[in-house]
């Protein structure tokens, strides 16, 4: 079997120790494994599984002469806006966690079980949705391939951890560090920065992925994203107009059988989805307000499905 | 100045000594106060401000002899299906908390600030609404006068503290006694039983109580209620269709104007509802994909706002 050169870039950070954590969990055919992260981590070794590798602080010639097949980004925007392009051009495919490439038209946004076939069409950089978007367009894929959508309503539950090790800190430590208030014992509506219509850009992340990753560029979507004082697993009330009448039963049916997806009766809690790679929903019922709808409780793990499992899936894609 | 009677029935609960609380605070013309709880809490002294009352166990002689002019009532369903009807035969008129006579046709169903002409019309007894409904409806009533009202989507954030002392039990002392699943790290879309539609009855009295308190007993309202782990205070992103075309900024004017109502940019956080009597409002914008549509994200203290408070305000109506 064929193995290859993978680098990680934000290897330190929760997402970039989750990632590792995945490649060797799924046996990723690995040749060489390249981590990289600020010159702060430059020489620090990180073990796991088989593997024991020292750090390389990130630089322009990091990429070169080392025959990267795949180089998966989790340090930021910044970070991926000046080096993911490096590394393309160094030949590697990247797959980018940071929100810097995602509604470039040039970039492919994949969830894999959702649009795999777009991830073939890129040109060297796939990006990978915002967390709360990929668990929730699980469900809305198996809908719109059956029944067609005509509306998207998001309400989230996000934990910490979304936010990362500062954002854990400050749930665990009761400080305020990284958030605008105190989450310990808050319920904040307010993920990101805001924009001038009055959503943030968490929302409109949302928003704009969801047509993009369906192809539905006219989609109506609206969202409020909330951050809860819990660690880990994201949680989001989707409320879902279909474009014909659904019999409910017939309904699940359909999402039962959508790859990656799971239906808990009657609910999934945090909980459960914690530690998992699948998206569970429940609740599954009729909202007789609007036609053709229907309420969904989805709940997944924001840092496995949520970000660092779907980049290993995305690359997988390739093997 | 006339003073009266008072008579509070669970008063040993997390709500009833919140009543006791708030009546001392306001300065409620007390002449004789009574303080009733189960057997188990005969004879145990509660004090609070100048008042220093030995709990009666509550049996149903208890409301006689005593001209009783109020009789708040909180210690749950059963207890107010048995004991609210004796306390008005004798003569007293009773605010319920619970929600034994919510919906019984003969009984208002009162948010002070929204519909306190609905008092007057009481056969002995009242019944103060749902904790997330009555902060709910005052946005809601608001916006109603000025534009008219077709829909309204709600989805919840709601405290321990709605569940009383035990749920404030689990969440602190991280166990699950109260709770179907632990609360300390979890996220519950799951608020009193299920119905066979799928809907929680927390979830069908936000909807029909609304209806009743509006005089809409045919608007559209759907709702998702959900446990989290804070202490206390509720949050709810509402989400209404006005029945004509509105601009945002004459519609905060119209909320802002708003007796018991607060807008606070660009949103309030929990912390900041905790201890309030006022409802706290903010992230007010369109919604695009419904006609006439727009978020609110409210926030209030479901212990005073949500239950003693709107309690002690009812009975202020007849001073």
């Amino acid at each position: 079997m064929k193995r290859y050169n993978v680098g990680i870039v934000g290897a330190t950070g929760l997402v970039g120790r989750k990632i590792l954590e995945i490649l060797v969990e799924r046996d990723f055919p690995i040749q060489n494994l390249f981590l990289f992260a600020s010159s702060r981590s430059h020489g620090k070794v990180i073990t796991c599984g088989p593997y024991s590798v020292s750090v390389e602080g990130l630089n322009d010639d990091s990429f070169k002469d080392k025959h990267l097949d795949f180089v998966l980004f989790s340090a930021g925007k910044e970070a991926s806006h000046h080096y993911a392009p490096l590394a393309a051009e160094a030949g590697a495919i990247v797959v980018d966690n940071s929100s810097c490439w995602r509604m470039d038209p040039d970039v492919p946004l994949v969830v894999a079980e959702v649009n795999p076939e777009d991830a073939f069409k890129h040109q060297g950089i796939i990006a990978n949705p915002n967390c709360s978007t990929i668990q929730s367009v699980l469900p809305l894929k198996g809908i719109l391939d059956k029944y067609g959508l005509d509306r998207v309503s998001y309400t989230t539950y996000q934990a910490v951890s979304g936010a990362g090790i500062k954002g854990i800190e400050d749930l665990k430590e009761q400080k305020q560090a990284h958030f605008p208030h105190h989450i310990h014992k808050n319920i904040l509506p307010h993920i990101d920065a805001f924009d001038e219509d009055g959503y943030t850009f968490e929302e409109k992340k949302m928003i704009e992925e969801t047509r993009k990753i369906l192809h539905l560029p006219n989609l109506k979507v609206t969202a409020t994203t909330v951050r809860v004082p819990i660690e880990n697993t994201h949680a989001i009330a989707i409320n879902a107009s279909l474009s014909k009448p659904f019999e409910l039963n017939e309904l699940e049916t359909v999402l039962e059988a959508y790859q990656g997806l799971q239906i808990i009766k009657p609910y999934p809690t945090s909980e459960m989805a914690d530690g998992q790679d699948d998206v569970l929903i429940g609740r599954i019922r009729k909202d007789p307000t609007l036609p053709n709808s229907v309420h969904i409780w989805c709940v997944a793990d924001n840092i496995r499905k949520g970000a660092a499992t779907n980049t290993v899936q995305i690359a997988e894609l390739f093997l």
